[in-house]
């Protein structure tokens, strides 16, 4: 296929991404179909669900493209051998979630609390979210042994422990973040850190 | 006015709130009316507005009834004198969460799922709750302070982003129990203290 089709349709894809968040944003996702989507979007229904056969998979998407900007910041953290303190996670997971939420038209922080309230309501969508956030836990728990055979956090701990407190305490940062409006990255780290010291 | 009456209203105004939860449960908050609410009671449109004027006065009972356990629970903590440590406070409120959760006909934490979606998605609703979340963050704010002095926590920090994390980390176990339903008060609290040797 030539690379100009390839860039196509991920442009496409992305635009039919972004109608999506609008569309959450304002409605919430229960009350979000693909027939709002598909006039957001500026596009034919044919071509919309040549990319997204259903809602489901527009979910699928949302949630795939929060979880994956966690992953690439996680990634980038533990490279080249370099082993950062929870505190540095904390502060570095939550600075990615703000410079997220503040670089896009939309603040997909409020969608993913949409995705959230789903997931809870619907098992369907509970079972795409829980998968999608078990990929995140595994990542995160690889480099919370790392930060165990580093001496930065007691050995003896089970990883899954640690890494559901950390992973915890993010969902808890974007709400404050959103509802009090009173929460930032370096305090929000500096705290963890107090509890270290 | 005579004590039978007192006892009865306040079972009236119980057995409307319980049949909110019933409805949030299913519909989430967004789709509840108060017609839907007023079929649900059993009681006569005139007998629920009598006891909420509007479906905000219901989010303020929701938000009031959750906000008010967890500050029983925090109070009961910090009892004669008693300084618990952070790990602690986490290992007691995560039971609490638990506890009502699993006694009740309705999950109570599904609900607080749904009026967060509703803070971030309203304004209304998100003055309703803010208000009430920093009522938790200031008697908590309260046991960090008396933990720093008993030299539990860094008495340098500021109180108000210990306690930012510390409320921060309630969100993301109501999250992993109900979606990801692997994690229990016991590993939370273990993961927390793991953190602080």
């Amino acid at each position: 296929m030539p690379k100009v089709t390839d860039e196509h349709r991920a442009a496409r894809r992305q635009q039919i991404l972004m109608a999506t968040l609008r569309c959450v944003a304002v409605e919430g996702l229960h009350r979000t179909t693909m027939a709002d989507v598909i006039r957001e979007s500026g596009l034919s229904a044919g071509a919309v669900y040549g990319y997204f056969k259903s809602k489901n998979d527009l979910i699928l998407a949302i949630a795939e493209f929060g979880l994956a900007l966690m992953d690439t910041e996680l990634r980038g953290l533990a490279k080249d051998g370099n082993v950062p303190s929870p505190d540095e996670v904390t502060r570095q997971l939550t600075r990615a979630i703000v410079r997220q939420a503040e670089s896009q038209e939309i603040d997909i922080t409020k969608v993913v609390i949409a995705v959230w309230a789903e997931a809870v309501r619907d098992e369907g969508v509970r079972a795409i979210v829980s998968e999608r956030i078990r990929t995140l836990r595994d990542s995160y728990a690889g480099l919370v042994s790392a930060q165990q055979a580093a001496g930065l956090v007691d050995p003896d701990a089970d990883p899954l422990h640690v890494t559901q407190v950390m992973v915890g305490m993010l969902p808890g940062f974007i709400l404050q973040r959103l509802v009090l409006q009173d929460v930032d990255p370096e305090g929000y780290a500096d705290g963890l850190a107090a509890l270290r010291r």
